[in-house]
């Protein structure tokens, strides 16, 4: 019945290996970090966002190594665009961390306590996580705000970005590092994963008992690869199949806006429409209003029949692609829709169990039976009833600061801001307690 | 930039096996359960309570074809003891069901809420996790607890027990089903795992998208494969390397107390303490007494070199066995301590730091200051002042139930009640806002 080291949080490997030895520095600098007051944190990040001033030219600089890098092999501009940094895109950047340093602290606040009957001192007290590993795409500026709400929540961070951002994150993480070691917080809390291969992010999904957390950030497949290899604790962010139903009770009109905002108003994000479910009761007022204003918004529907005639009918012949199965399940995070009639919201509900990757669905109704059945129903991150599913964000919510959307149930769920990125610990005091 | 189903959520496979297919009727039941009401939990309980009184006789049988099995196979008296139901048992599980119900309820609690300035009302709400996993181990009123507390708080239940309990495992969940069938609840709410072979584990830790999370109960062994083997997310449990640190300015009798306390009442449990760690400046004054009562309590100390001086010096001649850097991380469960002096309380955390499974440390002491230090330093799911380890427990907490004590900082840490099984989900209300 006795058991031996390393316990089961230890590290799977005891061969060190650069990522290793970057994670062990890691985990020596969260251990530095926790019991830092607030002031020594935030003084930390003001410099870290005065140096990004500061350091402007050499950090435009490496970026254009990668732009000019980009270019060569012929990425589309709107992806070249997305790695740019400018001064002013830096100046920016700078004053999110400076918004950062004014959120409320979420380390030492006590989430409960009490005084046990046999007089035992109960608290429950928010605590660092420890070292988080962050595994993101091509954005630069994911770099410092990553690091900048890992910073203010106590933690050390581990950045694995693009290696097509390398020489930016490079120069980023420099910046970032000198920065935080001049206000007296461990450099090694802020480190860039060596190495641009696969095998680095595979030793860092590897790394249980050094890392605390990985958070992946980007498409589908870099996520399903997360989940499936990693052994350290993983939250899942940001895959968004995102439903709107329009209800029998819905008011039409605020139906279209609600469809059409969620739908166009930025498709590139998690968080907006990929299919529209229609109660069968108003499809044939609905369906026509519906198209005019998608087309009008240059989005293309993939409909079921209903739609599908529909779109036959309408005066114009722009028309609706015929939707197969693989259209309920996709997330296109571009200007098309998949469409279908439903014969009731229970149908709706059904299709969405079966279709949704959990993010956010959206009911228009103006009956409350309706609205109390479908958010009792619909199991995911968020359920909303008339508004646009673009709400479902960490700005929009009020967080002040948003690392992903975990569409995950453990730990977190939903918009992630500051309070997602702690642990607890209890902390118990007596004078002499023994157990009888 | 878009991505096909299935989503990083679904199913890892699709071909169908027993235990997904087992996990996939959890999935549907978790989902007729989720809105059910608390009355209709709660008599579900109730009606599983009476049924499990009821029908003794039949448990008491299957549980005999377990134990002679067990004897057969000459089984450590203990072990058999520990598998054994007798109507006596059932009755206080059947209590311990009643207790649960009383219990408050964690579904539908707003964690959070506010109006958000445009108007757009927001209720972060606790929601069931699912479908909850359990491996464990030998004793079969772990089946009962589990279930009572996974249907209390809203989730469907996958068991999967030890070969060693199959018989007395089938008879309680066919009960436990044929009560909540009787009052309205899926029966599939509560199954047990197809198939006794290991397989049936392996099949169980990669059924993610089926199956919400698995919390493995048991040994350091099993604990470990889970963790490194499933895709499904994992709670760790319970392992526990628990330190006593016995500062400078500690009341010494006090500390003789909780040191015994923590070790000697009831070594076979989790947060029972492993190694006692003694400040050099109370070490001449400390090691006799504390040797003299370990010895009392029956406990063998693996010391350090002081603790061998303070052996061979004692009166009578049993001694201390040398320690080796094996003992600092084992956890004995018996009645074994390892010993070692510090020369200063940041030494007995950096030992902790090393050696510790991050379940409880505590440390005796006078002195508020080093208290103090110790909480704020020693980052483990429990950190006492001037008590005995023992008190890491849902029981001792006032949670009223406890499905295991989690030494991981995702989702829960600590002893995990009612509210460490649920999750939350976002439920918006507006009137037609969308985003600009």
């Amino acid at each position: 019945m006795s058991s031996s080291a390393p316990p089961a949080t230890g590290p799977v490997s005891d061969v060190p290996t650069p990522v290793t030895a970057t994670a062990r520095r890691a985990k020596e600098a969260a251990a530095e970090l926790a019991p830092l007051p607030r002031t020594a944190r935030d003084a930390a990040l003001l410099a870290v966002a005065d140096a990004l001033v500061a350091r402007t030219g050499e950090i435009v600089a490496a970026n254009g190594e990668d732009v000019a890098r980009a270019r060569a092999a012929g990425i589309p501009d709107s992806l070249v665009d997305r790695l740019t940094l400018t001064a002013e895109r830096l100046a920016a950047i700078a004053a999110d961390v400076r918004k950062v340093v004014g959120l409320p602290d979420p380390v030492g606040e006590v989430v409960r306590g009490s005084t046990l009957p046999n007089g035992l001192e109960l608290r429950q007290v928010r605590v660092p996580l420890g070292v988080i590993g962050i595994i993101y795409e091509a954005r630069p500026n994911v770099t410092v705000d990553a690091a900048a709400l890992c910073l203010k929540s106590g933690n050390a961070v581990l950045l694995r970005g693009s290696s097509s951002a390398y020489a930016s994150n490079t120069a980023l993480v420099g910046v970032l590092r000198d920065a935080i070691a001049g206000a007296g917080l461990p450099a090694d809390a802020v480190q860039l994963v060596p190495g641009e291969s696969r095998d680095s992010v595979r030793e860092l999904m590897r790394a249980r008992g050094l890392v605390d957390v990985l958070i992946p950030r980007g498409g589908a497949s870099l996520i399903r690869t997360v989940v499936e290899e990693s052994t350290v604790p993983v939250i899942e962010t940001g895959v968004g199949n995102c439903h709107v139903y329009v209800d029998e009770g819905a008011d039409l009109g605020m139906a279209v806006d609600i469809l059409v905002n969620s739908k166009a108003q930025r498709p590139s994000v998690c968080n907006s429409a990929e299919t529209v479910l229609v109660h069968a009761g108003v499809a044939d007022a609905f369906l026509p209003r519906a198209l005019a204003a998608l087309r009008e918004a240059g989005v293309t529907v993939h409909g079921d029949e209903a739609w599908q005639r529909a779109g036959a009918g309408a005066e114009d012949s722009a028309g609706v692609e015929p939707a197969t199965e693989e259209d309920w399940g996709t997330e296109y995070l571009s200007y098309d829709i998949a469409a279908a009639v439903v014969p009731s919201l229970d149908a709706a509900v059904a299709h969405i169990r079966q279709w949704s990757s959990g993010h956010t669905e959206a009911i228009v109704t103006r009956d409350a039976a309706a609205a109390r059945r479908f958010t009792a129903l619909v199991d995911s991150t968020a359920v909303i009833v008339n508004a646009s599913t673009r709400f479902t964000d960490g700005g929009e919510f009020g967080f002040g600061a948003e690392i992903g959307i975990s569409t995950q149930k453990l730990h977190a769920r939903g918009p992630m801001g500051l309070p997602e990125l702690t642990s607890t610990k209890y902390v118990v005091t007596g004078d002499g307690h023994t157990r009888s």
